[in-house]
């Protein structure tokens, strides 16, 4: 990972899309248990005139002018999961940079991950181009730090903090590797 | 975590120092194999003037007087290692910070992550505090990104890469609690 990439949502996104082979650890901190789940994950490209897009900004109070590089993402749990895990999953998810400073902003979803309800998250690039984003819920709030170790080789680390944010009650990590053949 | 710390090896060493309970998630990524290790880390401080820490700068070529906040790291797996894994292990670590860019130095260690031998990696904060380590071997190089999520959480994702650097052969991602009685 080089330092002072100048990362935008545009780049990330582009980066992003595709079809992916998940592994995914989930730590829970106060019973030192594992969780493992491997999953295949798509990402694809929604066009900004959508009307899925356009309505998410609507029901967000956002011009729909403003969302830049909407995707789609869906995942399929192939095994090792919970019994209460979901196994299938999908979520729209449109980005809305922040107009004076296009290395943050908003990120809409139509599903959340901590919670299974819309969400809006404020995301951030730092300067070695990795994306963070911290999204509140009624319960919690989860932080996520995503970024590509090579080009095909996404690696993301989801801590889910109480909701004072000052205590982290589970961290995950995963590893996505791009799939060459789809 | 917080942007724009100005994080510098001091700091982050007396955050470290402690015992620590490891959970470790160690993934294949051409297998997709899951390793699952839980260890006990123990972190000391160890005198400048130490005669270990001398004698490893000097096998090093270092002046002993640049070492700053050397550490003594010691591990034991608890459960669910492989049976190659070495269960007990212990480092001494002798950062050696940049005299002119505190954020960024040389870290000397008496034993190697990917190789058992002697090794010495580069270090590097970013803007949020996270510590970056990259160290080069025979065989490989491995990167290590290793962040404080709270006072409490040690949070530490590690790449062995191919030795080009290029690509990626497996990835790891500790999450290590602090352990408030000792």
């Amino acid at each position: 990972m080089e330092t002072n990439i100048r990362m935008d949502i545009q780049t990330f996104v582009a980066q992003s899309i595709g079809r992916w082979r998940s592994q995914r650890s989930g730590h829970n901190l106060a019973f030192q248990h594992f969780e493992e789940v491997r999953s295949v994950v798509d990402i694809a490209a929604r066009a900004a005139d959508d009307a899925d897009v356009i309505e998410l900004c609507k029901n967000n109070g956002v011009d729909p002018a403003l969302a830049t590089s909407p995707f789609f993402m869906k995942w399929d749990a192939e095994s090792d999961w919970d019994e209460d895990e979901k196994t299938t999953g999908s979520c729209l998810l449109v980005p809305v940079p922040d107009l004076k400073n296009t290395s943050r902003g908003q990120l809409l979803r139509s599903q959340g991950y901590a919670e299974k309800m819309p969400a809006v998250g404020e995301y951030r690039f730092t300067e070695e181009g990795m994306f963070v984003l911290v999204t509140p819920y009624e319960q919690a709030a989860a932080e996520e730090r995503i970024w590509f170790a090579t080009q095909n080789l996404r690696l993301r680390v989801s801590n889910i903090l109480t909701s004072s944010g000052t205590g982290v009650l589970t961290t995950s990590f995963a590893s996505e590797v791009r799939s060459l053949s789809q």
